[in-house]
């Protein structure tokens, strides 16, 4: 998410979600933190989307609710997969949904004082598009997620070089996740032609997996089976809501008899059959997990299938692909991944796209954005290396402030608030940190919780000490350990003097202490330990 | 680990261990099944390593001592590595050790019924060695883990021919990472010149990270620094650890001027200092770690530092990674990393080698080894391309066992038991899995410890019922949830009619499955319900 701001108006571009990391467990996703607009609500002239993947889209629905439903600006498929996930997440805020629908590339659009402009951009996904936010004081150019399709001979399909005459100075913020990505992609025709030789050749079902939200990719799927006279399949709730919406718009205009439902697919003979499923990241719920798993209701992998990956690996999941991969490679026989073959359009620049794309919009200010920061550094060195002069690129940090001014743009010395918004279950905070801590502590070494029942006025022990431990040993293998716990508390207990209890907290922390390091000793283990004492 | 069973003699190769998946938090690593062997410990004629990695020598201390100190085999560089471990685990089974050491690669050792002899192999650490193992049916040829160096033309160093001379049947069991590696790996000529480039280029320190048991590569650097007048310091246990076994037996031989001591770093100019230390893989308690975020003694990134990862990603660990170069790309201005120059050296081989290897040793039997199912697979479909019998190819699953009869080699139908063993601090057992399931619980949606304290006679509440959460929800933010968690138990307790507790089972039960309904329909989380009733 960007904010831009001039005097009273604000313009945002993009609400994307971010998948949790490692380190926070049960966190479903992380939104942007938008302390920042506090109180500024009513400035927010609009909401511009680049493109439907959740990334750019996924925290609409929280945030908009939050600054009181601004405009949201954006093209078609943009705004009806923001509409379904906005109905999705609390179904009666639809009608509270303002939408200024982007016709036509050269629409203008007003916003305080921002004129917004849009040009064409490549990416894996249909009306996905570049802003233009004109200013009095000069002009933003922002790519969203690009990627330039080039021919064999490396001209490109769409040139950039109208954004060389915006109103100046002109900063280009420039999604830079391939900054050191060398080489070329291969081009969608290698790539469709690799797709039709392997869905002509298959003497059984082919099983592609993908991400829900490629939609372009699924299109070629639907395309190249049609033309081979198969017919498709899809399995997976966010892939075949997609694939609706875009036929809906007419983006994607099947052959009727090429669809067919997933559990009918078994009436037609395997080498006739095309399954594209949601999954490929080994997501555990998606369709392709449960088809290999043998928990699909109707599709059983069989040796004579072919199933092709077509997705790159997100960082964090390469294990679990890994494992996902190993079993299907137990039950099936023809298994095609994107380092033997492509099969993969990469919807994101290479180090050759983003120098091209400098050198086309000429821009007087470049700043890198919408990457981990060291392929930020990276694109900033590659830009310097083709003799852009180095004071005029910028590297933003979360948070980081800019102004652009008759002395050009510069970098405030303020932040604006970053810390993580964490959507837990029903839960929006950012307050979580707390809870995540402990949670790593009970994943890590478990937890033992010590009850003691002591009388209120003479202190003695009315019973036997409770233990109950979740996560920490084996029960059955540690009885003893159990037992020596049990009687450490009773010991200490009986040997403190209760007419010393101002309360039962001097006990309590005694008791977590002597105990923590008692098991420490025993098991190199630190698991929590929770005192309670019940005075009856 | 793999178990050769001759009549009453047995032979093992290598005791590896394996860092836990991300389901198993807590787990210090897992290590082999040796169920099979309960009651066979007397036949274990020896144990053969073929290197010093941690994947093959890590269980050593545990599994031998559990198989009584049976003769260990391997080259002194692999020796002095499981001694260093043997001690660190427990230091007076040191003088347990019996240990054969191989001298030369022409040594013949004989292990009851089995011949082992050996063969060079390359790999990234020294004393890495190929096994033949000769029984009166015929010879197992296992490679270890290898790769092929070779020259920028394509030929190799080592050559495999004599491998066909084995008495036949022969069976060659080959590692196959690299099943799915195409091309050809930089040679070390073009990635020592790389090294000696940049170490002489840099106008501040090189901080080279790496693994600590890549002896090789650190040997690498040592070399360069010297020739370049440059100093070299170490800093991580392994990797002093190693490099000073490899120094002892006289693999490496720095000038006495060119080692120096970290802490005296600053002594010298910063154009004179390579340090090279461990924790490319962004292991928290690493070296590399430890530097990037300020917590190291001595030193501290500069601008000017030149910052190299010089080993590969190992999956699973590609975000902790990511977020540590961006935090050495905040503070350095040279980082150089394997995207966009060799400066790695793999240790495993590539598809044209694992072509090669077959080709020179001929083999009756393939069995590609010691990789995930999915790139063993690769490997059978790789050697059928290339013409071998592909019924003479079988893919070994983890505990298959095989037969090398009259009629050659064949698939049993038992399997010997592969149960995970995990170890967990102190504790070694492989009846974890409760375990891990209630960690993964309590990670995922934490706890809450409902305790209610009633009459014994009457079943009245003593008092309020106490609740104890730990890594649910932010407390603070959740009083009222808490509250009426607290209420909703009064009333339970309260209105249960005591006299029907045959003990007080039903009204744990009971608490347990309404609380917990009550709390996923207030915040769609699940966590784990731990009622506690304590009778007065």
């Amino acid at each position: 998410m960007t904010i831009f701001e001039y005097e009273n108006d604000i313009v945002i571009l993009d609400m994307g979600l971010q998948f949790p990391e490692e380190n926070m467990p049960g966190i479903d996703y992380i939104i942007p933190n938008i302390k920042y607009l506090e109180g500024k609500e009513k400035n927010v002239k609009g909401v511009i989307f680049s493109h439907g993947h959740l990334d750019h889209i996924g925290a609409a629905p929280i945030l908009l609710k939050k600054l009181g439903y601004p405009p949201v600006i954006g093209l078609p498929l943009t705004i009806e997969m923001i509409k379904h996930r906005v109905e999705d997440y609390s179904r009666n805020d639809l009608k509270l949904l303002k939408v200024l629908q982007v016709k036509s590339l050269k629409d203008k659009i007003k916003l305080g004082k921002f004129t917004a402009g849009f040009f064409q951009v490549e990416h894996s996904i249909m009306d996905s598009v570049g802003t233009t936010l004109e200013t009095p004081l000069g002009t933003i150019i922002h790519a969203g997620d690009w990627t330039m399709e080039r021919e064999e001979d490396g001209s490109t399909h769409v040139k950039y070089t109208q954004l060389k005459d915006v109103k100046r100075p002109s900063v280009l913020m420039l999604e830079s996740l391939g900054a050191i990505k060398q080489g070329r992609h291969a081009t969608h025709k290698e790539l469709y032609d690799n797709l039709i030789s392997i869905i002509q050749k298959a003497k059984g079902r082919v099983i592609i997996a993908t991400f829900g939200s490629q939609v372009e990719r699924v299109k070629w799927v639907i395309t190249a089976a049609g033309e081979l006279g198969k017919r498709v399949a899809l399995d997976g709730y966010s892939m075949k809501k997609n694939i609706e919406l875009a036929s809906k718009l007419g983006y994607i205009k099947p052959d009727k008899k090429t669809m067919i439902d997933i559990h009918k697919s078994e009436d037609y003979p395997d080498d006739k059959v095309v399954i594209v499923c949601t999954g490929a990241q080994g997501e555990e719920n998606a369709a392709l997990n449960r088809i290999v798993s043998g928990q699909h209701r109707t599709i059983k992998l069989k040796k004579t299938d072919t199933v092709i990956f077509s997705s790159s690996v997100i960082p964090g999941n390469e294990r679990t692909i890994q494992r996902i991969k190993d079993n299907i490679y137990r039950q099936a026989d023809h298994v095609i991944h994107g380092d033997l073959m492509d099969v993969h359009v990469s919807g994101h620049a290479t180090r050759q796209d983003i120098i091209d794309m400098i050198d086309q919009t000429k821009p007087d200010y470049y700043m890198p954005v919408y990457a981990n920061h060291f392929f930020l550094k990276e694109a900033k060195w590659l830009a310097e290396e083709q003799g852009f002069n180095s004071n005029k690129i910028f590297v933003p940090d979360n948070g980081s402030v800019f102004e652009l001014s008759s002395k050009g743009l510069t970098l405030r010395k303020e932040k604006v608030p970053t810390e993580y918004v964490f959507v837990d279950g029903l839960g929006v905070s950012d307050s979580q940190h707390v809870v995540l801590r402990d949670r790593q502590v009970l994943a890590e070494e478990g937890m033992i919780v010590v009850i003691t029942t002591v009388d209120s006025h003479t202190g003695q022990l009315v019973q036997n000490p409770d233990i109950i431990s979740r996560g920490f040993v084996f029960l059955k293998d540690n009885k003893q350990l159990i037992e020596d716990v049990r009687k450490k508390v009773k010991k200490m207990v009986v040997e403190s003097d209760p007419k010393t209890w101002a309360d039962t907290d001097q006990i309590r922390n005694d008791i977590r202490d002597k105990i923590g390091q008692f098991i420490f000793s025993k098991t190199e283990k630190r698991p929590m330990v929770l005192p309670v004492v019940i005075r009856v």
